[in-house]
């Protein structure tokens, strides 16, 4: 069985100037993916004709499947859609259905007028097949050429998403035998990713050859994920979980999950098996640990609140960090994070309670404490630990990486680790 | 005068199976646009000799800066460098310089044995420029062949910033000489691209040839952007900032800010322009809305705190919601974010108060509360206000959209709109 093999075309100035970041790929080779079509490369090309055109000639030689995203908007930036038309060579024509739910979108929903900027989104190239988009006014299209998908859909995420899963993965796999793509994924913490390299290394060596490892490190924390292709779906799922099982035994010592889910994801799952509930006390990552613990369906099991201690007064006034640490100590110390995780944990009344303080940079740091330098606590009814970290990164990163530490430690309390 | 142009290759299959997002195409393409290098394309490519090789071969053919980001770690799945080599000829030597840095950085920083993975980082072909990377442990390299330059560096954000800093920009200023590109960027609130567009349509047509507008929406917010490039720089500045005012003039009932920036930047720098402050009140958001406040540096000036009432004990306990609204019209009501908002505000002593309360899903509506609907409350002294918005996103966009929108309330509230 050939393999089938996909690129992802993105289009938009503001791409090249790096005025956005592109989020709509990772979702469409996710979907890809998991039908076992293997995307070849993802290309993000300018609003110019030339640019999409010889885009769209190179991938066509490349892939069985081209996806094209964005450039399909009301206004006169838009270009593609005439472009495809003519790639194509065919005739613009109005869609009826899309045209009836623009009119409707606008005269009953918004209560607006139809401008003709609008209606004009009704129109397609006579040579498509018209993905209808219920969630906006611009249609998706797919078009066919020697052997070739063509899938063009807007870029707004979730209008694309709703296509991607209604239209455009249920027509490849009517158009192609697809082969079978399995990943397996699990995350470490506590070790480099060198350090894991060697532990494993014999491991690496005998893995049969259709499977592959890789290294996803990050900071103190490693993802490891192996992938296997094949036509023998029975047969790739056994020698792939065979092979996982022997690198969990491997690295267990420093194992978090055997699943492919952020750390927030593995503790949020580890508190509603436990009925247990946490609070956070955040300074300097400034509402970030409650956003990561509050962002996923389902946390209002678990997560009970907190309180944002930005300014040092809020942290005295409601968490009972004495003056006299803050005068001597600082705000920045052991005995400020320990006082405000065991405050938020009493005054919310939840099983734990997790705090940080630190200075994230680019200013604001001493002699005595460097920018990157955060201390985190984590307390529940019996104890209280911290822990201090010496960050290097941006701000935006270091207050990720302490984040993420954060409940890194809350991790280790709830299990006994710590 | 001819332009340069570049293309941005990022490896790793974790980019082809969507699991991660690629965030450092965009700080190049901005650091290249900067100083008048167009972006032709950024291609992400997999972990395959056949994909790399390919990819090297037609961007050569397309840009004369080609940036390569990825492949360079200590494990095995890393093949970029050995390919390099064959690709530009070269035999690989040790680079003293780095494996000093290497052995500095493992046995006097991590106290840790040095292995042989690491050691071997030092190894590059010797037909390339070493690019000394003192944030790590992989070097950056540079190579040139028939006039194109080719720059390959390590995937980690900061190194990567860092070498692009300090190498990068300035060797292709050295090569090449370079046109002008000038950004100007507003934006708007209240108004949708189509009726936008509408309204500027006159302006659009007048607009001289090398000056190009482009639409970026987002939920009720539009960016608008005039782009110019030009041998001349006086004449291209003078040519866009007259283009640009008058766009400002044709939009300025909706015009948030003429400058590139987010609406949290907007609105902390009309704080810190009044010596006032604000604190937030989060439920559905769960400290997104804090963390978008305090993400920038200097935010401390502005910024006080919050409580997340994630659960409603907290809005009672910490914000004084009764229960009786609670159980009457409910925590996603007006009573409910407008008292939020007055008592975190007065507890907090601030300027301003924040708050907001919704249902983000994917559960939790009811028949009166369809799912995304959110109530968003801002209070000063003198008053409160609120409003209630239906959003029809995932969760994720939810949250984001939500917060964004809570912080130009806040805005209109400060410019006394409201």
């Amino acid at each position: 069985m050939q393999s089938i093999k996909a690129s992802i075309i993105t289009i938009g100035d503001e791409l090249l100037i790096g005025q956005v970041i592109d989020t709509n790929s990772a979702y469409i080779a996710q979907s890809l993916n998991k039908i076992g079509v293997e995307v070849n490369n993802r290309i993000a090309v300018g609003d110019t004709k030339n640019g999409i055109w010889d885009t769209l000639i190179s991938t066509s030689k490349q892939s069985n499947v081209v996806i094209i995203t964005g450039g399909l908007g009301p206004t006169a930036d838009d270009i593609t859609k005439p472009l495809l038309n003519e790639y194509f060579g065919g005739n613009m024509v109005t869609h009826q259905p899309t045209l009836d739910h623009i009119i409707d979108i606008f005269v009953n929903k918004y209560k607006r007028p139809l401008i003709e900027r609008n209606s004009k989104q009704a129109e397609v190239p006579d040579v498509c097949e018209v993905l209808f988009n219920e969630n906006g006014t611009a249609p998706g299209m797919l078009f066919e050429k020697e052997g070739v998908l063509y899938f063009s859909l807007p870029g707004v995420p979730h209008e694309m998403k709703a296509l991607v899963d209604k239209y455009v993965i249920p027509k490849i796999q009517q158009n192609f035998k697809t082969p079978h793509i399995v990943h397996r994924t699990l995350l470490t913490a506590g070790i480099g990713e060198s350090f894991l390299a060697e532990m494993i290394s014999d491991f690496e060596t005998t893995l049969p050859s259709p499977i592959k490892l890789a290294y996803l490190p990050n900071f103190g924390m490693v993802r490891l994920r192996l992938t296997g292709i094949g036509e023998n779906e029975n047969e790739l799922i056994s020698n792939i979980e065979e092979a996982f099982s022997q690198l969990k035994m491997q690295v267990h010592e420093y194992l978090v999950t055997d699943k492919d889910e952020p750390m927030e994801v593995v503790v949020g799952n580890l508190l509603k098996a436990n009925n247990e509930t946490v609070a956070t006390a955040e300074s300097c990552t400034g509402g970030f640990i409650g956003h990561l613990l509050s962002k996923h369906a389902g946390s209002s099991q678990f997560y009970t609140g907190g309180i944002i201690s930005y300014d040092n007064r809020i942290k005295t006034e409601f968490l009972d960090v004495s003056s006299e640490i803050l005068h001597t100590v600082g705000a920045v110390s052991k005995e400020a994070v320990e006082q405000m995780a065991i405050a938020v944990r009493s005054k919310m009344n939840t099983t734990y309670g997790v705090s940080v303080s630190g200075i994230m940079g680019p200013s604001g740091q001493t002699d005595e404490k460097p920018l990157g330098m955060v201390w985190i606590g984590v307390a529940n009814k019996e104890k209280v630990f911290s822990k201090v970290f010496y960050l290097r990164f941006d701000r935006s990163r270091n207050i990720e990486v302490t984040a993420t530490q954060a409940i890194n430690l809350l991790r280790l309390l709830i299990i006994n680790k710590i």
